[in-house]
């Protein structure tokens, strides 16, 4: 086994550079991100993501998982660096710490990236600005059997903690594009594939809906909703029951509760 | 119009003890919470609920919502406060803060409040450690027309702002119940009700269950899920497709997956 680097000190430039990784001008300078856990880094191992530095925390318990991890950061060249639990909950701001966290390269996110034939179902985000809701709809993605999320317009950066949390490892399975509506609509017309938002505007009901793969399924912004020019430019507007005095769903409630009638549908 | 109270200091003792309704311990003692902005105000005033006290931003827009708010709470006998934008949002924790804050007495959140056939949806969290998850199915549960939501064991605070906030309102819409699991079960089973969970064990697909009226919905915490001998206490249990690597939703998207399914069969 390599020799493995110690840190032991709160100020140590590598801690408050991967430290700086929580935040977004950082993480783009660097093109990197931090996850963090054993399920979740495991889960990107065996999706062919290794982590170009791993950080290990000191009096962890030994776990088949986290040899494996070892031997594979070993093999493709990483970094792999020992520190205190304090100094790992530093770097991940996260009070109760896992033993162990990554930092990845970040992957392309092109729409052109994309192969639409892959999946029958797309989740769709425009400026959706909760990080939780980003990685929640990613999450949901993967268990939809989707192919990934589209990021339209300014939306949250699924590169971030808690976006890269709250997915549940669903980063590493989900592809993702960020695009604008205008390239987005070009890119989407230039091949098959129907556009479908929750709408309350000339919609039919969304059960049992007339729904055909590729799908694409788009939720809006958490306060404005989708535009209403991009709505009118959707091939379906479909509308949930909403029985109370709220007019809306959360944005990834809203993609689920879609997604799942969507995969009835075309299953 | 009586005249209003101003507060301009950070340290004034008001503010303190505003703020301070953030944290549970002092929530618990003094029975009230906060809620913010003007839409949410407005949607418990129109349930009824008026703030003891009412704390607006100086400088704030002039609205017919905000003054039919600051009539009802002056006839509720209620307080009113004026101060700065600053403070307003030193109070709530939000950097943007909204126009108007108020401070609510906490509910009765006892199971024997509730009216089991006056709704034919209950949702119902187990250990739910989230707050904003636990607002998201207060805000689920309105748009299903449910009767509220009745959380089970160890659960996030419902009158934390988070959950508050996270519920859009419907904090004031839906009824809440607090119970440990012996106390639920033996309620539920005083009456009639079908108690329903999303399992891996012994399950039925969820499209087109069994399902009937009333139908309890529980979903469980987010890391452990519903223990399993809860789970055999269930009337139904069924599962949902989980087609890529994850073997489970967010519980708040899980809990609206179902309730929707649900809400379709009863229907």
């Amino acid at each position: 086994m390599p020799e493995r680097r110690r840190i032991t000190g709160f100020s140590n430039p590598t801690v408050k550079a991967l430290r700086a990784l929580r935040e977004k001008k950082h993480r783009k300078r660097e093109k990197r991100f931090l996850a963090e856990g054993l399920r979740l880094l495991t889960d990107a191992r065996e999706c062919g993501r290794i982590p170009e530095v791993l950080v290990l925390a000191e009096g962890r318990d030994p776990h088949p998982l986290l040899a494996a991890l070892e031997d594979a950061v070993d093999a493709a060249g990483g970094e792999i660096i020992e520190t205190s639990p304090d100094i790992l909950s530093k770097i991940t701001g996260k009070d109760n710490p896992q033993a162990v966290a990554g930092v990845f390269a970040e992957f392309d996110t092109s729409l052109g990236h994309l192969d639409r034939s892959g999946a029958s179902i797309w989740l769709v985000a425009q400026a959706l600005r909760d990080p939780g809701n980003l990685g929640t709809m990613l999450r949901t993605g993967d268990a939809l059997g989707a192919g990934g999320l589209i990021l339209i317009d300014d939306c949250a950066d699924p590169f971030s903690v808690e976006a890269v949390r709250a997915s549940m490892g669903a980063i590493f399975t989900q592809q993702i594009a960020q695009a604008d509506w205008p390239e987005f609509r070009e890119w989407l017309r230039a091949g098959s594939g129907q556009l479908v938002a929750a709408s309350l505007r000339d919609a039919h009901p969304y059960r049992g809906a007339a729904y055909a793969a590729p799908c694409f399924i788009m939720v809006g912004n958490e306060s404005r909703g989708i535009p209403e020019d991009y709505e009118m430019a959707c091939d379906l507007r479909v509308t949930m029951p909403m029985k109370g005095r709220a007019d809306s769903l959360n944005a990834a409630v809203a993609a689920a509760v879609l997604g799942y009638e969507v995969l009835a549908n075309l299953d």
